[in-house]
């Protein structure tokens, strides 16, 4: 198993040992008895087995967290009465006291992994990846020094490798951050770097032009805060309107860019989508990247939902020309099921992120080490401790290998191809768009006492009816446990409450989970009182 | 257990079952055999049950990891050799090859919970918290809207106004954020927008006068880096002298801050340390609040580390002044033991994180909702997606009660003592600082053929060898697995590398173990060939 004459102490023959508790396994003997008198310490860890089983025993631990309801909801108020959330006991609690306060806690958090829950971009875990989440918590290091962290330095390194590959991102860089509204920050701030090279010194308080970042109407909203934090301020961003499919419309790019520039002010970074927010929508890399070219600006593609079409070879076109951007982010942790957090931000100029970021804090980046310096990663980020959330992405590529995440994002989007296919067969239900990208699937509902013979019907009232009706139906399905499924408004194409559904890979979709959803809002629609 | 009639399904008497594997507690039955055909889901989950019980046999879930290594070390091109990092395969691993992976990277992992680990700001994670990290990776959710995080919003609450009423900030608000960086970084945003309203829409370009920073020269290097990605520019940061203990001094911030009015920049912004990441010292908060009143600045302590004096009723006088600032950071993630991440963000005035970074994006944060969305927390954050990091610090305060976390940090506290008495105690021990403040202890180890008769014999050569010599041992502690500590320089204060022991809470520190790190460090000394 090992090379180099290594062996690996404690080794067993890679059988799990059955009944054995967990402090005969690390006493390394799987016997009944231990000499060793346990210590305060020792008792202390009795609670991870207990509560684990606990985990199990309500279905966390695997799929039969499908036979409880999706959430147990109580209002704000009534839940504070349920569970004692103060800090307020001075005095320890026995581990029955622990135990009851984790059960209530569990009874009442949203079952994310059951297979009814379809309200966020995320949904349950990836048991690989849970897995690996729970030995990165037990190893409990920072990603910063190849000394506090030797496998997970290079296993981010590996990460970050297999990314740039599949993004078309060549020799570039990366690293794993807390999510992508911070790697779109990094994206930001990665191209001031390029485009000012003294900002790190003056800032931008004294450019001679404001510097202008472009985004689409429909991209996500950390672009807004992003430009918040760094400075440039929300009047420098610009909205670029997209299509009645939610993709930036490239002449309205250009339209805008000349205008900035004819306004004195400098453009520098345009953030594309790959997968937007709400209608998954995709944009015209190719497209974007020509424009960008020809005013020379920084192209970054948000990626942090549709990314995980990458692994799937039916799909993947939908990412045609992101080798062509400067930056990009992905987030496993949306669709793909890495627990979160897992956000890989990737560079295209290697080398860039540690000129741009580094502050060389000698008490950490020693520069006399007898290793290879060049293996602590950390001066390349923001952070100074950073979690290690490379390990559950890796682990869950090693358990499935590509052919195996492929398997389970093309069976996400083939289930978001059913439901799509249902909305349109079935009677009252209704699409917002008829064409999809990715496994978002947005309609509504309209209850037969609500439909109507001819369009001109179809009143602003009685839009507003329907949109009514759609918050109604989700807060009755909350209400009684059976499904979880998001609304959400277009303000800006002047559309109202819809369903988005976000079909993801875990717990793994199928034809029954999608009809489940479609038959109980239409249940629950028809259930509603007329006078809603 | 339950008011207003509500039962846990699956209930239980409060006892672990003894045998039963996860499979049969997951069926609800604690029997022997399930009639249940197992999917392919099911036999997914069985990695869970087996790599904890790997993790158990080497040791990670409990004190027995002491009978390993601290590290067993190899270069990184090495390891290379010994573990396959790159994700080049397409099929799926079997079960035994993902054991046989995780035992790899166990292995070569380092040790952060042995006893002898003193290399950083946190050591071995408290089993409470670890408990509490494995439950909120199971239930993987996001802290942004109480609609998929109920129990999760209302124990983030608990946990900030437990730590407002620790740091006496009254009814101030706060947040969980992914580390200390991104904590100063909220506190810089805030006082920006307090001190420009206009900031988020102009942004910093046009501001008439820049915006100035202040922090000490042993302030940590995060600050360093939020000024450079805020677009503050670290032309406009001003390291303020410290004295020899590592505070800051309060008339050389004065001084400073004429300074810059007199060159027409805006002060706006002094950070003070609550324990420095080196010396572990603790600025003067009421004189520093006395100029930052004056003069009217935000004054924000990074108490990442010291912050944990505030659980002791003896050392909490360190942070004597707290409540006089406008913001606070606190990391329980270090020396208390929380596992990575858990860092937690205060300020003074209730309402500002909203009103800053708000974004209030319409697909997230619906303002037709069913209950009160005061509860939707998440628009006071700069990220969307966010990890739950509270749950964690929230079960250790349940399971220990404040007495019981106090008990921890006066360990650790004592420890520390007793290092400090025994470097003064033994030749060739020497302090790198007579005083200290919290529990990092910095020295340098002369072995007996480096020492001399004569101060005056202590060339700047001399110096020069001990800080090798300081480098050295640890060089060979680290190759033996025995001891990892950090060393490091105080270039600024013309001080080369010494030792700079952390003592942590957790692996609770003894008498014992701190002569071992001690021992250690006189034997492997001794061993060094004199001409080194």
């Amino acid at each position: 198993m090992e090379r180099n004459g290594h062996t690996l102490p404690n080794g067993n023959d890679g059988e799990p040992k059955g009944q054995t508790t967990w402090k005969q396994a690390q006493n390394g003997t799987g016997s009944s008895s231990s000499s060793k008198v346990a210590t305060a310490s020792d008792d202390e860890w009795t609670i991870l087995e207990r509560v684990v089983r606990v985990l199990a025993e309500e279905g966390y631990l695997g799929p039969t967290i499908d036979q409880k309801p999706v959430v147990e909801f109580e209002y704000p108020e009534d839940l504070k009465k349920l569970i004692h959330f103060p800090m307020d006991d001075p005095k320890p609690s026995s581990a029955d006291t622990i135990e009851r306060i984790v059960r209530q806690v569990l009874h009442y958090s949203v079952r994310t992994g059951h297979r009814n829950f379809h309200n966020q971009l995320f949904a349950g875990v990836d048991p690989y990846g849970l897995t690996g989440s729970w030995i990165t918590e037990a190893l409990n290091t920072s990603q910063y020094t190849f000394e506090v962290g030797p496998t997970f330095t290079l296993i981010e390194d590996a990460v970050i490798e297999k990314c740039l590959q599949l993004f078309g991102f060549g020799e570039g860089d990366g690293i794993l951050c807390p999510g992508g509204s911070m790697s779109n920050m990094y994206a930001m701030v990665a191209a001031r770097y390029r485009m000012v090279p003294n900002v790190k010194s003056t800032g931008v308080t004294n450019l001679p032009e404001p510097l202008v970042v472009f985004t689409s109407e429909d991209a996500h909203y950390s672009i807004t805060k992003g430009v918040h934090w760094l400075g440039i301020g929300l009047d420098n961003l610009v909205k670029v309107k997209t299509d009645h499919r939610g993709r930036m419309i490239p002449q309205e790019l250009e339209a805008s860019i000349e205008s900035v520039l004819a306004s004195g002010r400098k453009p520098f970074f345009v953030n594309a989508t790959a997968g937007t927010t709400v209608l998954g929508a995709f944009d015209d890399f190719q497209q974007l990247a020509d424009i960008c070219e020809r005013y020379g600006l920084w192209l970054h593609i948000d990626a942090c939902l549709g990314g995980t079409a990458i692994l799937s070879q039916r799909h993947r076109h939908l990412l045609r020309g992101t080798n062509r951007a400067q930056s990009l982010a992905w987030n496993p942790h949306k669709t793909l099921g890495a627990p979160l957090q897992c956000s890989v931000f990737l560079v295209k100029e290697r080398g860039l992120l540690h000129e741009c970021n580094a502050a060389k804090a000698d008490y950490l980046f020693q520069q006399d080490k007898f290793y290879d310096i060049s293996y602590d990663t950390g001066d390349k980020s923001v952070q100074c401790g950073r979690k290690v959330d490379a390990f559950k992405f890796w682990l869950m590529y090693k358990a499935r290998g590509q052919q195996g995440l492929e398997a389970l994002v093309d069976n996400a989007f083939d289930c978001a191809g059913m439901l799509h296919a249902e909305v349109i067969r079935r009677d009252g239900f209704r699409l917002v768009l008829e064409e999809y990208q990715y496994t978002n699937i947005s309609f509504w509902y309209v209850p037969s006492w609500l439909r109507v013979a001819k369009p001109e019907q179809e009143t602003p009232e009685w839009w507003q009816r329907l949109y009514t009706v759609t918050a109604d139906i989700k807060e009755r399905m909350v209400k009684r446990g059976t499904v979880l499924v998001g609304y959400v408004p277009l303000l800006h194409k002047g559309i109202g409450n819809f369903f988005r559904m976000v079909v993801t890979c875990h717990p793994r979709p199928s034809y029954a989970s999608m009809m489940f959803i479609i038959d109980e809002i239409e249940r629950v629609g028809e259930e509603l009182p007329r006078a809603v």
